[in-house]
């Protein structure tokens, strides 16, 4: 028997409406004395309170939210969830005025993390994973995409996604896969990238295949390191396997990853720091997503995509913590939120649908995922404040206190101060 | 009966040392499988847990931390912390393109929180600020400083104060009062900032001091507010009546507020976004702390504060959020922290002192508070992470998981992912 609940005494509910990534920021629609009525992992409808009530079957249960506002689980579109070690005294050696050259001198840099993914056991990186998606989950994460590609082999890669295949079967976070063994030349290729991505393209893409776990193929598309052409045979490869592809584009230099992107049809280009507006208007024509991640120039000290310009190309937004060891190590969507209001221009409808309804698409989700509407999945968060507006005004905080995913109340505040 | 209370199995303490503010970066130490004794309100012992354990009487009560980091209850030394109504509304216009002049022009900015404070019930602020210290408190911060001055009038000012009084009664975050009615000239006295000043300081300022509850007297020092000559003489006023004096300096313009704290001998000043090295050097002569707010500089999209120019002076720098409803509406001392190593080029020893033992000075507390040493208050936090580091490096998630308050374990992790 399907079980059915209520959320009710809902103070406002605020989400965007629709099955696809949309650019239109007044689609974002509220709903004060809200409820939602879920029906196994459905929703099945949503509301004023006074509308839904008489739609509940007898034997609803009903859950009284006592004014909290509710919004759309976050989906987080760009994550490299999985990896060993620890980067965190080599970050405050930057603090302290080390390069990158100092860094990568001293064995520091991508290189220690690939080094420390060999090393590490499935067991161990399932473990700081895990603790990952549970920080994740009670920031309101309901949905990632995880990338491999700090393995650079054979069997470090597979190890990376055995962890993926683990953690989607125990965890509540819906987790989608993307396989990234171009993400960086290992050190055993030095100098040859070709030789590199001809092994990938041969020997990796068609096994990764055979999984049948794993949706996407992505590659850091980069100056000296994947370049245009070579990027484009890896991800023609991938295309020919059957694999959906998106690009790390445009984040360091002008390369022309993002009209690649376009190019080739890729559900999704991301950083984009550095693309050009010919590129973006051949994005929004491919509708390709443009997924934008704030926190890694944040954290590399770096500039910031330039929102409004893909906005005017008219071209989908997405946000992305980028979580990752190196680059950007938060996985907070709430703060994305706000380094894309202060920071990138945005206002909170576009920052709110980044991280909701076309966060969802960039992963091809938004049928399912993103809104609060009849029909898609119960992915519902409850925020402890009076609007949705908080999320951004009052930042730096996690106002996320109860999670519901696929129908399932995953998360509960019970934390409280003591009297 | 002083209870004694053991916390052991702390994977790292780390702590600076000290019963005054300090540059020294290097106090910062570090105790691998360390151990707090507690009795009563007060740390007795603080080491190794081996070095700790023989010390303990036969009562104690052990407590283990299973591998946490402890450092010490955060301090913030600059909070507006009470007021009325909510300006959500007005920051989502701030990122549609309203300006100040058309925020205010639509009644907005600080003169609706005036209003609204004004009209605001005492238990109604109580209750708001209840919230935020209950916020406060589970994001580590244990004592903060709380200004008055969204009244600008006599019976609004007052009950500010009421508010403070009645949660400092009943709240376990430790609070320290500042008069500020020199915040903004009141609308009744528009164009008469010196009538104004005249009025604080003949009937309110000798009020307040009566009260016996306010240690501090604080002042908006900007050009066309309260200039430099209207500041000192409120500030010389405050100190002949036996109050400690405080400033907003040279927040938007190059007044001089910094060099007027410095002469006055001002316990902090505040912003200093645009003071004069001449300034910072009076300053550390004075012993004046330079208590920075980057959160404003974020929220405002504004310049910040150069932090290395006051350390190269010889300053003391502490970091506060400056929580207030309209410039910066953030309570996370750790997200300061990372505002202050990315933004202001600070390093993690420095962000961290400038949170714990230097924001202590700025409220002449660092004999009690801000760091973990045999005979200060027993104010700790316990962060569900490896190292204090990640305070910094992983930014954007609150890790604090567990509060002692002045002995008394007044925040304890319950919340927990669904199996």
């Amino acid at each position: 028997m399907t079980s059915t609940t209520c959320y009710v005494g809902i103070g406002e509910l605020v989400s965007g409406r629709g099955r696809t990534g949309s650019v239109n920021a007044d689609s974002v629609h509220s709903i004060p004395n809200a409820a939602i009525l879920v029906r196994g992992d459905r929703i099945e409808h949503v509301g004023s309170e006074a509308a839904v009530r008489p739609q509940c079957p007898a034997d609803t249960v009903f859950v009284d939210m006592q004014g909290k506002t509710a919004v759309p689980g976050f989906v987080d579109p760009h994550t490299h969830l999985v990896w060993g070690g620890d980067r965190s005294a080599e970050f405050n050696r930057r603090l302290h005025g080390a390069t990158y050259v100092d860094i990568a001198a001293a064995g520091g840099g991508i290189k220690s993390t690939v080094a420390a993914t060999r090393d590490a056991s499935q067991e161990q990186m399932a473990a700081k994973a895990r603790k990952t998606l549970d920080t994740m989950l009670l920031h309101g994460i309901t949905t990632i995409e995880a990338k491999s590609g700090y393995g650079l082999n054979r069997e470090a890669e597979i190890k990376q996604l055995n962890v993926m295949d683990q953690l989607s079967a125990e965890h509540p976070v819906e987790m989608i896969q993307t396989f990234m063994g171009a993400h960086e030349i290992p050190p055993e290729y030095a100098g040859r990238a070709e030789a590199y991505v001809d092994m990938l393209n041969q020997e990796l893409l068609p096994e990764v295949k055979q999984r049948g776990t794993v949706s996407y193929v992505d590659i850091f598309c980069e100056k000296n390191v994947f370049e245009l052409d070579l990027s484009r045979k890896h991800l023609q490869a991938a295309l020919d396997l059957g694999f959906k592809i998106r690009l790390h584009a445009d984040e360091l230099f002008p390369l022309g990853g993002a009209g690649l992107a376009a190019e080739l049809g890729a559900i999704s280009a991301d950083h984009l720091v550095h693309a050009t507006r010919e590129h973006m208007q051949a994005m929004a024509k491919s509708g390709t997503i443009a997924t934008l991640l704030p926190g890694t120039s944040f954290f590399l000290r770096a500039a910031y995509a330039d929102a409004a310009a893909f906005q005017e190309a008219g071209c989908t937004i997405a946000l992305s913590t980028d979580y990752n060891p190196g680059s950007s190590h938060t996985i907070s969507q709430a703060v994305m939120m706000a380094l894309g209001c202060m920071k990138m221009g945005m206002t909170f409808e576009q920052a709110f649908l980044a991280v909701t309804l076309n966060a969802a698409a960039a992963i091809e989700k938004a049928d399912q995922l993103g809104s609060l509407e009849a029909g898609k999945q119960a992915d519902i968060l409850f925020l402890d404040a009076p609007s949705a507006m908080y999320l951004v005004y009052y930042w730096g905080v996690n106002h996320v206190s109860d999670v519901v995913k696929a129908g399932r109340r995953v998360v509960q505040e019970r934390r409280r101060v003591a009297d």
